[in-house]
This record gives C-alpha cells, structure tokens and sequence, in this order.
C-alpha cells in the first residue's frame, strides 16, 4: 500500500499548493502583488507560513502555480488543437477568437498580476517576456496552417486585436457583454488578417 | 516701459519652468516618475531646487506642465477642428487617425509617465481619470458630426482602436514606420465605425 500512500501524499500536498493559490490570487487582485505578504496569504489560506514556505520557496512560484492553473483552466491547447482542424480559415479565425476570449475570461486578473509583478522587479519582468515569447511562437504556428491566405502583418495585426487594454476598455469598463467582445474580435481577425480574392 | 519689463520677466518665468518640464520629462521616462527627486531634476535643468519648488510647488505640478506642453505641440485642437470641416466621412475618420496618431508621437512616453503616476498615487490616478473622460467627451462631438452614419457603439470602437497598447506594440516594439500606423488606423476606424450602405 505504500504507492497508494504516496499518491494520497502528494495529491493532499497538491490540494495545499492549489488552495494557497487561490487565496494568493484573490490578495494579488485586490492588493497588489508586490504588498501581499506570505503571512497575509498564509492567513487568508488558513496553511502555516512555513508550510507555504517549504511549498514555494517564494512569491513568485506561488505566482507560477497561479498561472498554470490558469491555463489549465483556459483548456488553450485543447481549443487550439481543435481550432486547427477546422477547414474554413474564417472560421478557423473565429475559432482562435474564441480561445483568446476564453483566456482574458479566465485570467484578466492573472494579467494584471504579471504586469505588476513586472514591472516591480526585473526577473518578473524577464518571466513575463519569456512568456509573451513562447505564446508568440505558438500563435506564429498557427498562423503558418493558413499558408498564403493572410496578409503579411497577420501576426502583429492578431497581437494587436488581442490588446489585453482592448479586452479591458469593452468588457470590464464598458460592459460589453464577453459574447459581443468575441463576435467583434472573431469579425475583426477575418477582416484584418484575411486576404480576400 | 514697467509693462514691457514685466513681459519679459514673465517670459523668462515660462522659459525656466519649460527647461524644467523638459529635464523632468526625460528623468521621469527613463528612471521613473516615482523614484525621480526634485534635486535630481534641479540637477539635470540646472536650476536651483528652490526656484522649481516656488515655480511648481510640487511634482505633480511639473507633469501638468509636461501635459500642457504636450498637448501644444501635438495641435490636437487645431487638428480635429480642421477634421470638422472635412465633407467625405471616411475622409474625416483618416483625419482623426492623422491627429491620434500625431498624440502617440509627440507623447506616448508623457502618456507611460502618467500611468506610472496614476499607479502610485490616488490624486495622480483620479487626474488622469478627468484627463480620459474629458478626451472622451471630445470624442463624443467628433463623432456626433458624422450623424447617422457611424454604428452604434462607434465610441466604444474608437477608444479600442485607439489604444496605447496598439501603438506601442506596432510602432514601438514591432517598428512599424508611424505612416503605416496611421493608415491602419484611418483604414480601421472606417472600417469598424462607417456605416456601409
């Protein structure tokens, strides 16, 4: 019974790092990352410090886990995965506005917290940069399944549709409801990237 | 000659509080407008910190003064009262790209340094709040000019097209030539505002 243990073990030890998460992000959000402390997180988690301390090590992988739960959350691979068996490129178009929309849905919040971590200490701001980076990649090799149907900007024009201050000013600020945002971006990547003929 | 002497003396007044404004400008967007002193701007302009303090009073105050020279040399009013009198509206809509795009240019980097003040403090925060709502409604007389013409939500669309974040990642980080940026802005604004009949 000592395997069955072990994976009990680890799946309490996981449910500790999910729940510290959780109560981290809500502190994040509405304090600020760089004022939360480990003691106020430990609190609102009702978890010792030490015990987030042996978990994380530190503030920015309790930041780390809250992001990969956040992308677990947004399913982005799956959604991707399927966008790209769609034949139709309009709809395949619409198909990543979905998952972009699906993303700012789940983790605007999440955002903000990286952008402020950034922009208060120089390794976040390098952990941020290496992340813009990979999903730049990634929306490179997406873009690359429409072969010579988009115009030759189509990355820079999809990173501009994708303005996370975009999402923000027509959703949280003018209360767009996130269904009108997804049918705009989806509209607007078909008219912006696609050449038509 | 006491009305002439005066003229002079209130010339030279403006002339130092200008050298100050441009000092601080540059400290504020390469230090940061937070961590920036008043001694480290009375070093940098070459005026004693005395002289800013009676000529501004405080920091806030030398950053309305680089607004203020901002919004001079970007001609904004001159700029959107001649777009009024343009007759074709999508001749109009390229206009107001023509004098959006001049704002990014002449100060994109006043516009990073009030954020960054907004940020730190709560005054700074509800100024630049003032600053918004006042340019949006603005934008709302522009865009009343074109009558039934415009879609609903043409503010709405606007603001999004016009973001920050756009311009800096297409002008800035991408390096797009800022003529590009502005004829994609004129070709987007009539493509998302213009009614098509």
């Amino acid at each position: 019974m000592a395997v069955k243990e072990e994976s009990h073990r680890a799946r309490q030890a996981q449910e500790t790092k999910a729940q510290v998460a959780r109560a981290a992000r809500e502190l994040f959000a509405e304090q600020g990352y760089v004022v939360t402390t480990v003691t106020a997180i430990s609190e609102a988690a009702r978890i010792p410090a030490q015990t987030i301390y042996s978990a994380f090590g530190n503030k920015p992988a309790i930041l780390r886990e809250i992001a990969g739960m956040w992308i677990a959350e947004a399913d982005t691979r799956r959604l991707s995965n399927e966008a790209l068996k769609i034949e139709d490129p309009a709809e395949r178009l619409r198909s990543a506005a979905h998952w972009q929309t699906r993303q700012f849905e789940t983790g605007i919040d999440v955002i903000r917290i990286y952008q402020e971590a950034a922009r208060a200490d120089a390794r976040m701001a390098a952990e941020m940069q290496r992340v813009w980076a990979a999903r730049e990649h990634e929306l490179e090799l997406f873009l690359q399944s429409f072969g010579d149907q988009l115009t030759d900007r189509a990355l820079d024009l999809f990173l501009a549709c994708t303005a996370t201050e975009i999402y923000q000013l027509l959703v949280l600020d003018r209360l767009w409801p996130v269904e009108d945002y997804e049918a705009w971006l989806g509209d607007t990547l078909v008219a912006q990237l696609l050449l038509t003929r």
